[in-house]
């Protein structure tokens, strides 16, 4: 097993808190899902609420939601308001994993460890069970409970749109799909990346700031650092499929060799990968500078991204 | 075949300017969808773009687009926001249709006469279609070219998720899967078309006058026309689809049956049906009273959804 260790890294003061913040914000986030999807005991479309809560409230790190409410902390946005952003967002990610689970994709059965939704429900069901999330993600920021003021709302919603649609995180994954089996450039693999997993978690960062309303000078600098911290996880992901196991992932490893897709670790090597990891972390904690303790969780999850397990 | 007629009907006159006024809109709407999915050239997303564009530019009646601009046009709205409402609609709706037709749903391999997205493309790349067309109506909602006060723009995101998730179109679809082979009561009919097709129709309805700052009042009128004309619609589409062929209906006819769905035919006969599908109709028209004559393309509208042959 490679060791990704380079100096500066995570505490362990520092890694411990963060566990342990992870894990307090991911319940927050975890009580506003299941408050916003409700379940439905009438009707037929009892069926895809319970799968939408499925695919939602399975657990997971909650990292992007994590990410939206520790950048709103800094601008000192209310914390009911931040937790339905947080929300919102992992809404999105989590039906785009219902989706990209589906047989006619990455056709995987198992999700933190767990049938995936179409396992456990149908393929119907999932479908529109990750349709129908999408769909929630937006009506939840466009909720004047989001915030008062309608233009921060309609920024969050274009923002979203912008991050997961064809330009952004399904485009991703079309360019992902129709480079199976086929060896991408670097610069090809990041790309997808970039707009696979990482428009979202770019997403996640800068609307803490929206939310917070932050001045164009610091929205730019969360950007850079949600932009650096998208590509970190990407590339330690990549890492992880190739080293960790099943067990420890929750879900099917070294998926990536086996589909014949084009990975940083099959173009840079695990090495290389997870040195690449660990400098795309430090930049983001640069972007840092000018925050003061208050972004110590940020900067902490920036090293998370790279050292983490799992 | 069934002659659906009643008086007050649609005078050819005005059946004639409806056809003319549906087809010079159904191009404007087609050239604002052609601009707002600007086809990629280079990357691998580029297949998911084309999906997104054969998907929406097969043609159509633009019924729901229609709706947008006829009811915008009461209020005075620029055509060009009308048209982007009216696109955004369109998307919505056609996101609907691709995941509709995928094999794990209603499996049909026809679409506007046309093979379907997931038989000209593959299942993945539909699956991806739709989720992006879905971004994207909410992306062009959200845009300030749309309306520029936010508060419009919020209002006419928030109305169509609503109309589309799984209190919505969603919720519907789900219903309408978990009800093949069981006998519904009308009432559950009823419900699963208010949801299914109706809560759409009735947004494009009030589509137009969100965009056109109408007072709640009026906001209230709009609706009930909306309401009416979209469960006609359905009443309507289910005599079609136990009358018409499949040539005039350029899908497969006669799916309902062979699916074993409950469909107003089913409960009510086809006279049954007609006969309801004309009373709606005519209570829609009822709610336009005190609209002058620049409503009569609403009007015609009412009538033509109860009497058009496909």
């Amino acid at each position: 097993m490679t060791q990704i260790h380079a100096t500066p890294s995570l505490r362990p003061q520092d890694a411990a808190n963060l566990r342990d913040s992870l894990t307090v914000r991911a319940g927050a986030i975890e009580s506003a899902i299941d408050t916003l999807i409700a379940p439905v005991t009438r009707g037929g479309e009892a069926r895809v609420v319970d799968a939408m809560r499925y695919a939602t409230l399975g657990g997971g790190k909650r990292l992007r939601g994590y990410l939206v409410t520790e950048v709103a902390s800094l601008f000192g946005v209310p914390a009911v308001r931040a937790l339905r952003v947080a929300a919102s967002v992992e809404m999105l990610h989590s039906y785009s994993l219902v989706h990209d689970d589906l047989p006619a994709m990455d056709d995987d059965d198992l999700r933190r460890g767990q049938p995936s939704t179409h396992r456990k429900f149908d393929e119907a069901t999932a479908i529109l069970a990750g349709d129908a999330l999408q769909t929630l993600a937006f009506e939840v920021l466009a909720d004047p409970a989001t915030h008062p003021d309608a233009e921060v709302r309609i920024a969050l919603v274009s923002a979203l749109a912008k991050a997961s649609g064809a330009a952004g995180m399904v485009g991703g994954q079309m360019i992902d799909m129709e480079g199976e089996g086929r060896a991408l450039a670097l610069d090809e693999v990041r790309r997808l990346h970039a707009l696979k997993t990482g428009a979202l978690i770019r997403y996640a960062a800068d609307a803490g700031a929206i939310l917070g309303q932050a001045d164009a000078a610091t929205m730019e600098r969360i950007a850079a650092y949600g932009r650096d911290v998208g590509t970190a996880f990407q590339v330690a992901d990549d890492v992880l499929d190739a080293t960790a196991s099943a067990e420890e992932l929750g879900k099917t490893a070294g998926k990536d060799a086996a589909a014949g897709k084009s990975t940083y670790v099959a173009l840079l090597g695990i090495d290389g990968a997870a040195a690449e990891a660990r400098t795309l972390a430090e930049r983001a904690v640069t972007a840092l500078d000018g925050f003061g303790a208050q972004a110590d969780g940020l900067r902490a999850l920036a090293y998370y991204m790279v050292e983490r397990r799992s």
